[in-house]
C-alpha cells in the first residue's frame, strides 16, 4: 500500500535535488553508517542522468532503508514543499512510527496532509501508548475510529494512557511488559522467553506478579543469565525496587532514572497492581523536551516553532512575549518621564541611566538563574533559604560596589563630575540590591505559588531592574545634584 | 574502616538535627522509598531523647543504606558546615562512588578536606573510566599513586580514558563489556554467562569480536534469550550496529541514542577494534550537564556554582559576564552622549528611547533562540540558510510595524506629537529588522568560526539593538525633528 502521489509531474523535476538533500542531511551525520550502507548512497550522488521515474524509486527505495528518527530528522530540516514531497514518498505503513519522532510543530504539518483513512491506517500500527502521545494532534473523528478498531485491552489501555495529562509518570508509561510468577524455576522462566517470538525493547528486567498482578519484585535479565535454573524466581528476585505511580510528577520519575542509572521501571497502582513501565528512553525524550521548552520560553517563545513554519504562525507564537515587554518597556518609560526636568537640566543623565538599568538587569538574571535551579534540584528549603539569601545579598554588594566604581570612573571621565560620578556608583549598588533581593523572592514565590518558575522570573526581574534603576539612578540626581 | 571524624563533640550536639534535615531531604523525594525503608527513618523522627552518640550511629546507620547518589543529593544541598559533619560519618570505601555523583563544585570542597591516603583509598574502589571522570579534581601525586597500584590493564585503561577531551565519546566510555565469539552456540554462551558473577549494568548487548578483538557484531541479549540454544551466535548476531568512535563528539553520541533508542553502544578504533562501549546512563549525565551548563551560560555564570560557595568564589563567577555587559552598556552610553543636543532640545527622546533599544533585543534573541536550536540539530545549511534567512526578516517585519504602531501610539498618547510618533514607529521597525538581520547573522558566524553558539551569541545580539537602537531612534529624530 503505498500512497497517492499528490503531486503533479512537474515537480518531481526536483527529485535528484531532493535525493542529494537527504544524502547531505545523513552524511553529515555520518553516524549513521551503522543503518544504512554510505557507500551506496554516495553512488546515488554520482548518477545524474537518469529519468525521474528511476529517480523516484531510488529515493522510496533509500527511504524503505532510513530508520523512523532519522526521517523524521530530515522531514523537519526541509521546507515545507520539499517536505511533502518526501512525505509522500514514504510507506504509509510507517507512518506512525515517522509521526511519532517529529517534532510537534512539524507533526502538525503532515497530519494535515493526511485523509482519514491514512491516519487509521498510519496510527493502526502503533501502541496504545504510542497512540496516545499522538493523539492530541489528531482530528476528533480518527480517534473514535480508532477506539473502535482497538481490540478491548488496548482499548483500555489507550484511555488510562490519555487520561494522564503531558508531565506525569502515566504519559510516559508504555504496556510491553513481560510478566512472571514468583513460584517456578528459571529454567521455566527461560523456556517461557523462548516460546516468545521476541522481548520488547529495553527489557532489562522481567516483572514478578501474583494471580492479582500485584507487583511483587522485579528479575532482572542480567541476573537471570548468570544464575543457575534451577533456582526459583522468588530466591533471586529483587524486593526492593523503584516503583513509579502513574500520578506522580515525570520529573520526579527523570531524577530516580538519572541517580539510579535505571533501564526500565514498573509503574504501580495505589494497590500495588502493576500497570506498565516507564523505560529510559521516554525518559529522555522527556528531558530533552524539557530543557528546550525551557530554552524557548527563556526568549518568550510559546513552544517549539517549525524551522519553516509561515510567517503568521511564528509572529503569534511570539506576540505574547513582546506584548509583556511593551508594557514593561512603557513603564520604565513613564518612569523618566516623571524626571524629565532633571534630564533637561543635565542632559548627562540621559546617557547613563540605560548603564545602570542594564547592568542590574545582567545582575539579577544571574541571581535568578542560581535559584532556580536550585528549586529545580529540590535544593531550596525553609532553613536554607535564609542562608542563600544573606550569599546573594553578599555577593551582588560585593558586585555592585565593583560595578558601581567602574561606572561612576567612567562617568567622572566623559563627564568630569564628582557629584555625579558618585550618584553613579550609589545607584548602580543600590540597584544591584534590588535585583539580589528580587532575584531571590521572585521565582521563590512563584514557587511557593505553584507556578513554574523559569518562565516568568526572568522577564519580571527585567521589569524590575529597569524601572528601579531608572528611579533609583534619576531620583538620586533629582534630590542630590538639583 | 571509618574516617578520624575532625569534629569536636560540642560540635556534634547538633546532630540530632542534621538526622532530621536528612530524612526531610529524603522524604521530599518519596521515590526514594524503594531503597530505604521509609517507616524506619519516621521511626527515628520521634525519637528526641537519645543520647549523641547514640544519634550518631544512628545517623551512620541510615547513611550507609542510602544510595551513593542519594548521599551526594543530601551533601549538595547542605551548607558547607553540615556537609563535612555528614561527609565525615559516610563509610571511606563508600566517597568514590559518592564523589562520582556530586558536581564538580561540591565535589572540590568535599576533596579538600581529604588527604592522599584517604583519596587512594576511595579512588581505589573505582573503575579505571570512573577514575578518570574524577581525575581533573584529584591532586596530582594521588594519581600517581593510583597509577602505581592499578593493575596494567587497568592503567592503560585509565591513560586512554584520560587522554579524551570532554565532549569527546572517549570520555563518556567505559570497559565493562562482554565479549564472546561468533563461531559458538548460544549454549555455550549461556554456560558462559553463568561462570560469571555477574554482568555488568547496562549489558544489553554481548560485542562479538574475533581473536584481534576486532568488532564482528552484537548479540542483543533479549535475542539470545529468545533463540534456539543451538543455533550460532554468528547466525542471529546483527551486523548493522551502531558504532562510535572515541573521537567523535559526545554530542553525535547522544543524538544517536536518542534517536535509535539504545541502551549501549560499542566504541571502537579505526581498525574497528573494540575500546570499550558507551551506556544511556553516560549519555544521560552528558545530556543533563550540557543543558545545565547551557542554561548557565545564558545567565552569563561560568560554571556551576556551589549553591553554598563562599561570596569571593561566586563573584569571580559572575564577574566575565558583567565586565563584557560593563563594556558594551559603556558604547550604548557613548551612543546617547553623541545625541544630547537633541535630547536637551527634546527631552521627551531619554524617556522613549529605552523602548526602542529594549524590544529590539527581545526580538533579537527570539531569532537568535530558533537558530541556536536549528544549529544544535544540525538542520541549518547552506540551501536552507537564505530561506530561514527571508523567514526571519518577514517575521520581523511584521513584529516591527505592529509593535511600532504600539509604540508610535503611547508616545502620541504622552506627548501629543504626530512627528515624533512617527519616528518612533519608524525606529522601532528598522530596529526589528537589524535585530533579525544579526540575530540570524551572528550565530552562523560563531558557528562557522567553530565557536559554540549558544554562548556569546545573546550578548553580541543585545549589544547590537542596544547601540544600534539608540542610533537609529536618535538620529531619526535628530534628522526629521529638529
Amino acid at each position: 500500500m503505498t500512497r497517492t502521489n499528490n503531486h503533479n509531474d512537474h515537480e518531481t523535476e526536483n527529485l535528484q535535488q531532493y535525493l542529494q538533500r537527504v544524502i547531505y542531511l545523513l552524511s553529515k551525520h555520518r553516524l549513521v553508517e551503522g543503518f544504512v550502507e554510505m557507500q551506496e548512497i554516495s553512488h546515488h550522488k554520482l548518477d545524474n542522468s537518469q529519468v525521474h521515474k528511476q529517480n523516484l524509486s531510488e529515493l522510496q527505495s533509500l527511504l524503505d532503508k532510513i530508520h523512523p528518527a532519522d526521517i523524521a530528522y530530515i522531514l523537519e530540516a526541509l521546507p515545507l514543499k520539499d517536505r511533502l514531497m518526501i512525505w509522500d514518498l514514504v510507506k504509509v505503513e510507517r507512518d506512525g512510527e515517522i509521526l511519532l519522532e517529529t517534532s510537534d510543530a512539524v507533526r502538525e504539518t503532515l497530519i494535515a496532509t493526511m485523509d482519514s483513512g491514512e491516519l487509521v491506517a498510519a496510527t493502526g500500527q502503533l501502541d496504545a501508548d504510542e497512540i496516545a502521545d499522538l493523539a492530541p494532534d489528531l482530528p476528533r473523528y480518527v480517534l473514535d475510529d480508532l477506539f473502535q478498531t482497538l481490540p478491548t485491552e488496548e482499548r483500555e489501555q489507550l484511555r488510562s494512557a490519555m487520561s494522564y495529562p503531558e508531565d506525569a509518570v502515566g504519559a510516559l508509561m508504555d504496556f510491553d511488559m513481560v510478566t512472571i510468577r514468583e513460584d517456578v524455576t528459571l529454567e521455566v522462566v527461560l523456556r517461557y522467553l523462548r516460546s516468545l517470538d521476541g522481548l520488547p525493547d529495553h527489557t532489562d528486567q522481567l516483572f514478578v506478579v501474583d494471580r492479582d498482578e500485584k507487583l511483587k519484585g522485579v528479575l532482572p535479565v542480567n541476573r537471570l543469565l548468570v544464575s543457575n535454573p534451577d533456582v526459583e524466581v522468588s530466591a533471586i528476585m529483587s524486593t526492593k525496587m523503584m516503583k513509579l505511580h502513574p500520578d506522580d510528577k515525570a520529573q520526579q520519575a527523570t531524577h530516580a532514572f538519572e541517580r539510579y542509572n535505571l533501564v526500565s521501571a514498573p509503574a504501580v497502582d495505589m494497590n500495588g497492581k502493576l500497570l506498565g513501565r516507564v523505560t529510559v528512553n521516554a525518559v529522555m525524550d522527556f528531558i530533552r523536551e524539557e530543557s528546550e521548552n525551557e530554552a524557548l520560553n527563556l526568549a518568550g517563545l510559546r513552544g517549539e516553532e517549525d524551522l519553516f513554519a509561515p510567517v503568521w504562525k511564528s509572529v503569534k507564537n511570539r506576540w505574547i512575549w513582546l506584548a509583556i515587554n511593551l508594557v514593561t518597556a512603557f513603564i520604565a518609560s513613564r518612569v523618566i518621564g516623571v524626571f524629565e526636568g532633571s534630564i533637561e537640566k543635565l542632559v548627562a543623565l540621559a546617557a547613563l541611566m540605560p548603564i545602570i538599568a542594564g547592568i542590574g538587569g545582567n545582575s539579577g538574571n544571574q541571581t535568578i538563574t542560581m535559584i532556580v535551579r536550585a528549586l529545580a534540584l529540590g535544593q531550596l528549603n525553609v532553613s536554607n533559604a535564609r542562608k542563600l539569601f544573606a550569599k546573594e545579598i553578599s555577593v551582588s554588594a560585593v558586585n555592585g560596589l565593583v560595578c558601581g566604581s567602574a561606572v561612576g570612573l567612567f562617568a567622572f571621565l566623559i563627564y568630569r563630575s564628582i557629584p555625579l560620578s558618585l550618584v553613579m556608583t550609589m545607584a548602580m549598588a543600590l540597584n544591584f540590591l534590588l535585583a539580589a533581593l528580587l532575584g531571590v523572592l521572585i521565582p521563590l514565590t512563584l514557587h511557593k505559588l505553584g507556578r513554574d518558575p523559569a518562565t516568568g522570573s526572568s522577564v519580571m526581574i527585567t521589569a524590575v531592574t529597569d524601572s528601579g534603576g531608572f528611579f533609583i539612578f534619576l531620583g538620586l540626581a533629582t534630590i542630590l545634584l538639583m
